[in-house]
């Protein structure tokens, strides 16, 4: 928090030519902080000292602060100046397959996958579904909720809503909601441990970030192999010490390939007599086009399956909300295991998304972004067709991304490329367990992430660099 | 969840007596909830069966389920029937000093600390910030936010609010947003283990929940003697291993006493030479009734102390929003150790409160709130200098409880008679350290949990109780 502002105008040299005086001085203050001239929390100095300085006008000087403000380069607060903004040391976000990187280009587009189109929000029916909610709310709903379960709203419109749409079994009395994903699965493990389970058997593609989770509560995470029936869960039998497997059946993250009936069967037959847990992990089971979505594998056994959905990718990460349905024998452990400052989560927002998914509101969003991803799906398979038609795309049936396959040794490369030009794209190797064999080389395509008015650019920014 | 209609039948000898039929049946219920005869998760007849072999109206029936469901005993779900509700086995509230128990008869009026008026949260003042916050919301918000500390927006009017309202030295890179306090101690205590620091002063008298959360992260917790001048933070140097003391200097939780100036120094001094902290448990200090508020201790040394403050008794706990300053060389390690799940937390309660803040609301909220618990406070001293003359009450300048002093081993009897009445009390000595000197009889009385319509009750059923 010093103030370098001496260091500042001694040492940066700032020269804003050609282009216009603001862009060039934008873009020279934007590579200052980029290249770590400017460090994170350094004061800059005012826009008069600064205009005064290099001889130009206030304005010009203000409209380049505004603009790096306005990027995340920059922080500005009443009374305390403009500093560079805190970067340097913070923890990489969290978001499934999103993760920030120093590029040489700040990124215009996104095809990472992980995030649903932030844009399409439904600000005015959520907005609505809250003033129905916090009108309606008894006083102690305020208060400190006695149910670590959290609110009973939410928890019965979520068993009607999982019964009717993904074919859960579900009851509200084993309905756990949590913030986010991560929650449920840091439950889970907490729980596992105390059964005494060594390990859980992971899908050799998927998040490290889950992996990592796992591991940190002390559980070893084995790789099942995944092919192009999904995960080769008739292979469970041969790990041994595994008490539980972390599955994605609806749509294998990240291929695409949705679990094939055999293997849910056998998946289901393996939790049974070995006294195993499934985690169903269903994060994007409402996303599928051309049919009607698969159900959930809960159905099969709710007593062997712990069922975790999100709505982070039908509404937005932002709002921190998941839900588990666990068999009946697991209820109390969970709750149990509940019981720090994650107890309860807050109370508005599970209020707002009960009356949101009682309303008919969640089924009507639902219902217009999977038109408008798979308009975007759509798009994107016909372009490649074109652009790239001997490369293999997969995992188009559902979801919000697909995978492209790329000749062997180029996907460092298009990827680096897609950097440069200002595309933010994912390789496939990066979801490769560190256990699992060599695979091929691949992109991972989040056509879910770009706004709408942002999808068209994306996809040419693609186009022009593939291949 | 195991169908007991036929053991329901068989056992219970409902007998709807006395009184009027429908009141008769509620009470027969609630007694056989109560007293465990029907067990969590028991499903109950429907209605029609149950009037039918009770020869009574179905309306009858109908209407004791409505009220037992409306009082938490029951839960009614579309398709599932009536069940009788699940509490057993699940853990105890975090509410400080609020604790579920069983009682012979279902408190009426609750006089436990630790909770505001929930009916004074104000609703549509909220919702109206809701309103602006999220219509004005970058879509960026909507997505996983990249900054462990929680949203700028509301951390540059926190600090400016912090600093104004309570002495705090406060900058929006140097504040983290949580879920609580207990999430704030709990990244406390990860990180002071990180740092190798072996225990944690707490005063001797406090919340076994904080001191339970530090033992769990492998601290020791040795007890501070706190006498009429508050802690007694000149003994800290004479406790080795202590790396941290954690205090309530505004208002000392549960004796009510502000940290006497000199006591305050000793804290900072004491960090100062020993290299320790303090963590500033700031849980209601905007409510000061006769003066100015006390600033907080952090002001002393913004480098020594982390302050921890919270929505819960301004607002309510149902948000659960809290936020911590700390020191500048302790931010990155705090984000690192909110790296979780608890990493971001959800984003339209933040963005609503900078709102609700930023427009002026929660200054006219806490003001509004203060004169009301003022004049509760002075209606409980009036009210006990009537019926209690020599009794001792003290921490009246502060907060929303007072420890009205009783005689030498009537502490048990009060509070059990109370419980008989339907008042639900705490006793002092719930709140002291295991290894405090033994210390009078006492009650701590939240003036603050009832509402304004239930207020006059509770005062009455306190007045009838004591001694």
């Amino acid at each position: 928090m010093t103030d370098s502002w001496a260091a500042f105008g001694a040492d940066l040299h700032i020269e804003p030519a050609g282009g216009g005086l603001r862009s060039g001085l934008t873009n020279a203050l934007r590579e200052a902080v980029r290249t770590g001239r400017l460090t994170p929390g350094t004061r800059l100095p005012s826009s008069r000292t600064l205009a005064v300085d290099l001889g130009i006008a206030r304005n010009t000087v203000a409209d380049a602060y505004a603009e790096l403000v306005a990027e995340g380069w920059l922080t500005a607060r009443q009374g305390s100046g403009t500093r560079v903004a805190r970067r340097a040391g913070v923890p990489e976000p969290v978001a499934r397959g999103a993760r920030a990187r120093r590029v040489p280009r700040r990124p215009v587009h996104s095809l990472l996958p992980g995030s649903p189109d932030l844009s399409a929000f439904p600000r005015a029916e959520w907005l609505k579904a809250a003033r129905r909610a916090l009108t309606a709310a008894p006083d102690a709903a305020f208060g400190y909720d006695d149910d670590p379960r959290g609110r009973i709203e939410l928890r019965s419109v979520l068993a009607d809503y999982l019964a009717r749409a993904r074919g859960v079994y579900a009851d509200p009395e084993r309905i756990v909601i949590c913030s986010g994903f991560l929650h449920g699965l840091t439950l889970m493990g907490r729980v596992l441990r105390r059964r005494r389970v060594r390990g859980v058997a992971v899908e050799s593609y998927g998040l490290d970030l889950h992996r990592d989770l796992l591991t940190g509560a002390g559980l070893r995470t084995p790789c099942l192999p995944v092919d192009e029936l999904g995960a080769r869960t008739g292979e469970l039998g041969g790990t041994p010490g595994v008490g539980a497997v972390l599955l994605t059946p609806a749509h294998q993250f990240p291929t695409g390939v949705p679990l094939h009936p055999d293997r849910r069967a056998a998946a289901v037959d393996w939790a049974r007599s070995s006294g195993g847990l499934v985690l169903e992990d269903d994060y994007d089971g409402e996303f599928r086009y051309d049919r009607q979505p698969v159900g959930a594998l809960q159905g099969l056994d709710p007593e062997r399956v712990v069922y975790l959905g999100t709505a982070a990718k039908s509404l937005a990460p932002g709002l921190r909300l998941a839900w588990m349905v666990l068999p009946e024998d697991l209820v109390e452990e969970v709750c149990e295991a509940k019981s720090g400052f994650d107890r309860m989560s807050g109370m508005t927002d599970q209020l707002t998304l009960a009356e949101f998914i009682g309303a008919g509101a969640y089924d009507r969003h639902v219902r217009a972004m999977r038109l408008r991803y798979r308009r975007r799906r759509d798009q994107l398979v016909d372009a490649l067709a074109e652009r790239a038609p001997d490369f293999r795309v997969s995992g188009i049936a559902a979801g919000l991304h697909v995978v492209l396959e790329l000749p062997e040794g180029t996907e460092q490369s298009v990827v680096q490329a897609a950097t440069w030009q200002g595309l933010a794209l994912d390789r496939l190797s990066r979801f490769r367990h560190e256990d699992a064999a060599p695979g091929r080389d691949g992109l991972v395509i989040g056509y879910g992430t770009p706004s709408e008015s942002g999808w068209a650019g994306a996809l040419d920014a693609l186009c022009r660099v593939l291949p």
